[in-house]
């Protein structure tokens, strides 16, 4: 049900510019393809984390995070290296301890510094997470050769570059 | 603010990916720059909706959706075609209403089936931010030459379908 939501409402989102002749609105066009392609796989990620893992794309991304941090990270920092809120972060660290997959300390000899980190089973968990991950994306992609996903990493990394270089400042506009 | 986050929140995703070798994992390269690209450009997006129309990306892309059907759409299938879940759209709906860029009406003669529809300022008002939405993106865009982003439509094309035909069965998995 959610898969065929998601397919059609992204298909849509392309019939806007359907009337537009080729070559025109090509921007626009792009732009609505990204954002389709985005959701499908981003939807079919969410799907089978929940199907295979119990788990949720903002729990993946935390550990994906803390599994880059030995160290630990604070909950502050954890939130702006994710799509997590702050108001968030808290709650998703508690269900994490709870699982066993993360706990909290200190920052290295410094007590009044607080971080999360993953446990050796958050770590164990993650990583086979990580692996099965990996195998979605590669099935995903698998019927587009490997030098149309070379190419089309080298053009997506040039429209990043152009999108950055024209993003309006922060609070002016 | 908002934007430099974005920007690392965005870049920092990548990171994750660093230390594999050239060729290796280029499907989650492929998909994290995806999401990061995504990701800048709508909240540009957002950002330029939010100063220059004071208005939001739901509010347009539902906008976008009743500018295609002149004969206005049912609340349940406004739904459907945006990513407005149902339980948010009557609100929607209402605030739009109230700034009168909307009216809900009958659909042809069936006085039993209630839909949104544009009214003539909505019509006005939409056709002046999707003009501005297109410049947007053509701005944005700008550094990349048009060879390039041909190129780049037909390949993300080609991943659509790709994972298009690994998408789970609805209900299964």
């Amino acid at each position: 049900m959610d898969s065929n939501h998601a397919a059609e409402a992204s298909a849509d989102l392309e019939f806007i510019v359907q009337g537009a002749k080729a070559g025109q609105k090509l921007e626009l066009r792009l732009w609505l393809r990204l954002l389709s392609t985005t959701k499908l796989i981003s939807q079919e990620v969410r799907r089978r984390l929940r199907a295979e893992f119990n788990t949720t794309l903002p729990k993946f991304d935390l550990l994906a995070q803390l599994f880059r941090e030995p160290e630990g990270l604070r909950l502050g920092e954890l939130s702006k290296r994710t799509m997590v809120t702050n108001g968030n972060v808290t709650g998703l660290v508690d269900r994490l301890v709870a699982d066993g997959l993360i706990v909290r300390g200190t920052l290295g000899g410094d007590r009044r510094v607080t971080v999360a980190k993953l446990t050796k089973r958050g770590s164990a968990v993650f990583a086979d997470m990580a692996e099965a991950h990996e195998g979605w994306l590669r099935e995903m992609m698998g019927d587009v050769d490997v030098a149309t996903r070379k190419t089309l990493l080298g053009h997506l990394g040039a429209v990043k570059t152009s999108v950055g270089n024209h993003v309006s400042e922060a609070g002016q506009d």
